[in-house]
C-alpha cells in the first residue's frame, strides 16, 4: 500500500504531493532501540514508506506519518512495548484497515504507530451463546467466512472489509443496523491495553453474558473512544442467527420526498425490515456505470428483508404496498443469492462509483443522523442546497436510522472547490444539530468533526469528555489530537 | 408508606426493629435553612418518619435514613439545592418510588435525599421517532397508559411499577429483555445534574437520533451508575410499536433441565420470543395459591409472542415443536388480552408469592445472569443445592437472557438462617463468574455484591471504575458507598 493520500497545510487544503515528516526527529535516540528491545528488532520500522502508509486512512486528511511503526506480533501484543512509550511520552496511535474516514490515524504529534493486523485469531466460539471473540486483526469479512457453517453471523457491515476491533474503537454500524444495531449493540466485553500498560477487561475477564448491571459500563465507554483511550486487543462480540431465507430489492421513487416518506411509513408500520437503504439519482446513475446495473435513474430504496419464508412473504407484501402508495415504480425482487450480492456489491461499492464520475478527484463523505421524522426535510434540502452549490456529489444512506452520507468530489487542485465542500459538510452538520440530530452517525469525530462536537455536546458535555480522557490516559499518549 | 425494614448491624444480620437514626447531628447547623431558603421551606423536611420512609428499599439492606428529605420541586429541580450540599459536603441520595433491591437509597453516611417523584411530567413525545422524553417521577405505566392511543409502547418490564430514570440508574431490564433489549439499548439521551450543580446532557441537549459516534458515549457511562455520578432529571427513551398480536402460553416440563434446554432451542431456531420466564415447581406451587392460578406444580415457562397475526402462528407452532420434544406438557394458550394480563401479573407478584409461603418472613433475590449455554448447569445445581440447603426458596428468571433469580426467604429473627442465605447467595454470585457470567444482570451493585464486583471485573476494572467516580464525584457526595 502506497502512501495515497498527500500531504496538506490543513483539514481539507490541498495535496501538495508529499507526505509532511512528522517529528521523528523528537524521538530520543536510544528510543527506537529500546522499542527494538523489547518488541523485537523485526517488529519495528522507521523507514520513510512505512511510516507514510500508516498515516493516514481512506479520508481527505493529510498524510501524517508517525515516528516509528511498531507491528504487533502475531498473538499477544507485547505490553512491554508500551513502557518505553510510557517512560518517554511518545504517543501511540493503533492502526487496523485503515479504513477510516475521519483521519483517525494520521500520526498529529508523531509517535508509534502500533499495527494490530496480525493479531488475527479467532480465539473462542461460542455457538450456543452467541459470541465470539476476535483479535483486532480479525475482519468483517474473516470472522463471516469462519462462521459460515455455524449457522450464525455477525451482521455489522460499514461496507468496507474493516476490522472487527477498529468498527468496535469508531462506534461503526452500517446497512444492518436498522434491524441489528451498531458495535454499541454487538460488542459484550473488550481487552484493552491502558494508556500505562495495564491490561482492562471491560466488562471482567473471560465475562460474555448478554447482559449485565455490575458497574459502571467500561464497555460502551470504550466502544466509539477511537483509540483515545486505550488499545482494543480483542473483543468479544454478540452473533445472530443467519436468516432463514433472504430477499433484497430496489425501487424507484418519483421523488426524494417519496423515498424517504416511504422509510419511515415502513418503519411505523414495524416492518422488521434488515436494510433500508437510499440513494438518490446521481448515485443510480454513477452506481448504474461504474457496477453495470441497469436501475432507473431516480431516489431509490435498496430493501433487504431477513427471516422464515412464511414471515418474509408477509414483510414483503407490507414493504411493496407502502412503496407502492409512494408511487413507486420499477420493483425488481433479488431472491437468489447471486442477484442480491451484486446489489450489494453495487452498494458498497457506491464510494468508487462517485469517485469515478470526475477521475482524478477525491472524495469527502459527510455522516449527519438526524431523527426519522425530520429525514424528509433534511434530504429534500440537501440535495436543493447540492444542486445549487455546483459541486459534485451524491447521496447515499442508511435511513432507516436517519443516517445519510453526502459524497462529495474536489480536485486537489481546487483550492476553492475544498472551501466550498468544506462549508457544506459543516453547514449540513449544524443543519442536523439544529434538528435534534448527531453530526456523526458512524464515522466518528476523528480529526474534522472536533467544533461540531464541541456545538454537539456543548460545554458542560466537553469538559466531561475531557475530564475522562485526562483520567484514563493522563500523560495524553493514546491518539492524541482526536475526538477532542 | 412506613419504615417496613428494620435496622441490622451488618448487611443481612437479623433486625432490630428500629431505623437508625442516620448521621443528622454532622449537618451544621445553619444547613438545613441553607437548603430550606434555596429549595424552599415547604420541600424540606427533617421529620424522623420522613427521613425513615426514604432510608430504604424494597430490599433486606437495613433502613439508614438520611439527616433530611428534599422534594424536589414539581417541575424543575431546584439546582441551587446542591449548592448548600456542595458547599458543606453532604452526601445526596436521589429517589424515585423505591423499588430497588440493593439497598441503593440507605443513606449510608447520611447526607439529603432528594425524592423526585413530584417531578412527574412526560414533555415531549415525538411518535414518528419512536422517543419520549420524561421526568425522573414518571413510571413505566404511567408512560405506558400516556402512550395508550398512539401506537406505541415502552417495553422494558421489570414487574415494579418503577420510575422511568431510576430503571435507567439501575441498568433495569426484566422480561422483555429478551426482544426488546435492557435499559442500556432504550436510553437517548440523559439530562443529568452533575456534583457540582451543572447541567449535563449526555448525548448533546436536545438530541433524540437513533444512533451517534459523537465522542464518549456519556449516555452508557450513566445508566447503571446508581445515582453515583449525577443524578437523572430526565429521559429520552426509544419507544417501540405496539405487536398487531400477542400471544401467550404456559408449559410444564419434566424437569428443570428439560424447560431450560427448550429455552436455548428457541433462541437458537431464531424464534423472536418476546418473553421466556422459568418458574421451578415451588414458584408455581406459591403462585397457584397467591394468585389463584391452576397450572402444574413442574417446571414451567411462560412465554410470550409478539407480531402479526401470521408471524405469530408460526412463532408459537415452532416454540410448540420444540418444547414437545422436550417433553412439555400442559401447554395452555392465553390469547385473550385479560388472560394475559391475569398471567403476567401472577409473574409479577412472584415476590409476593414467594414471601406468603413463610408469613412473617423477610426476602432476598439474587440476580445472576450467565451465558445461555451455561443456564442449564447453573440453574440445575442451583435447585440441588437450594433442596440441600434447608433454606425456603425458589427460582423464576428471564431465562433467555441467561438471568436469574433466587428468591429466598429468611426469618428476621433467625441469624443463623440469615447467614446461610447470605452465604449461599454469595456462593451462587461466584458460580456465576466461574461460568464467564456476571453477579447482577438487572439489580445492579447498591450495597450487598460490592465484594462480588471486584471479583467480576478485577483489580484494573476497580480501579478504573474508581478512577472515573473520582473524576466526576471528587468529593464524593453522590450516593456514597454504593458500587464501589
Amino acid at each position: 500500500m502506497a502512501c495515497l493520500l498527500r500531504v496538506a497545510r490543513g483539514g481539507l487544503s490541498p495535496w501538495r504531493g508529499y507526505c509532511s515528516k512528522g517529528t521523528q526527529g523528537a524521538l530520543s535516540e536510544g528510543f527506537v532501540e529500546a522499542l527494538k528491545a523489547v518488541v523485537g528488532s523485526p517488529h519495528v520500522s522507521t523507514a520513510a514508506v512505512v511510516r507514510e502508509q500508516h498515516g493516514h486512512d481512506e479520508s481527505m486528511h493529510r498524510c501524517q506519518p508517525p515516528d516509528a511503526v511498531s507491528v504487533a506480533p502475531e498473538h499477544r501484543p507485547g505490553q512491554p512495548g508500551w513502557q518505553p512509550c510510557n517512560g518517554q511520552r511518545v504517543p501511540i496511535i493503533p492502526i487496523g484497515t485503515g479504513n477510516g474516514l475521519e483521519g483517525g490515524v494520521c500520526a498529529t504529534q508523531g509517535g508509534v504507530c502500533i499495527n494490530l493486523t496480525h493479531m488475527d485469531r479467532i480465539t473462542e466460539l461460542n455457538p450456543e451463546d452467541f459470541s465470539v471473540v476476535v483479535e483486532p486483526g480479525v475482519t468483517r469479512k474473516a470472522l463471516n467466512t469462519h462462521l459460515r457453517d455455524s449457522g450464525l453471523w455477525f451482521p455489522v457491515d460499514p461496507g468496507a472489509d474493516a476490522s472487527l476491533c477498529g468498527m468496535a474503537a469508531t462506534g461503526a454500524s452500517g446497512t444492518n443496523a436498522v434491524r441489528y444495531g451498531t458495535m454499541r449493540d454487538n460488542v459484550l466485553n473488550l481487552e484493552v491495553v491502558l494508556p500505562d500498560g495495564r491490561l482492562l477487561h471491560t466488562a471482567g475477564r473471560g465475562r460474555r453474558s448478554r447482559k449485565s448491571a455490575a458497574g459502571y459500563d467500561l464497555t460502551g465507554l470504550f466502544v466509539g473512544s477511537e483509540g483515545t483511550l486505550g488499545l482494543i486487543t480483542a473483543a468479544t462480540l454478540r452473533l445472530h442467527p443467519v436468516p432463514e431465507a433472504t430477499v433484497a430489492a430496489t425501487c424507484a421513487f418519483p421523488s426524494v420526498q417519496a423515498a424517504v416518506d416511504s422509510t419511515v411509513q415502513i418503519l411505523q408500520a414495524a416492518v422488521p425490515v434488515a436494510r433500508i437503504e437510499f440513494l438518490d439519482d446521481i448515485m443510480m446513475d454513477a452506481c448504474n456505470r461504474y457496477s453495470k446495473l441497469n436501475c432507473s435513474v431516480a431516489p431509490t430504496l435498496f430493501l433487504e428483508f431477513h427471516g422464515s419464508k412464511q414471515a418474509l412473504e408477509e414483510q414483503v407484501q407490507r414493504a411493496e404496498e407502502i412503496v407502492q402508495l409512494n408511487g413507486a415504480s420499477h420493483f425488481s425482487w433479488a431472491k437468489e443469492s447471486e442477484e442480491r450480492s451484486r446489489l450489494w456489491a453495487a452498494r458498497h461499492n457506491a464510494w468508487y462509483a462517485v469517485l469515478a464520475l470526475r477521475p482524478g478527484c477525491k472524495g469527502y463523505s459527510t455522516d449527519v443522523c438526524v431523527p426519522i421524522s425530520r429525514l424528509p426535510e433534511i434530504l429534500v434540502r440537501t440535495k436543493e442546497e447540492l444542486k445549487a452549490s455546483g459541486l459534485t456529489g451524491a447521496i447515499v444512506g442508511h435511513v432507516g436510522d436517519g443516517n445519510f452520507h453526502c459524497i462529495l468530489l474536489v480536485d486537489p487542485e481546487d483550492a476553492d472547490e475544498l472551501q466550498r465542500v468544506e462549508a457544506f459538510a459543516e453547514e449540513l452538520g449544524r443543519r442536523a444539530l439544529a434538528l435534534h440530530g448527531t453530526c456523526t452517525g458512524e464515522h466518528g469525530i476523528g480529526l474534522g468533526k472536533r467544533q461540531l462536537l464541541r456545538e454537539e455536546v456543548g460545554p458542560v458535555g466537553l469538559e466531561t469528555m475531557r475530564q475522562l480522557k485526562a483520567t484514563l490516559d493522563p500523560r495524553g499518549l493514546m491518539n492524541p489530537g482526536k475526538v477532542l
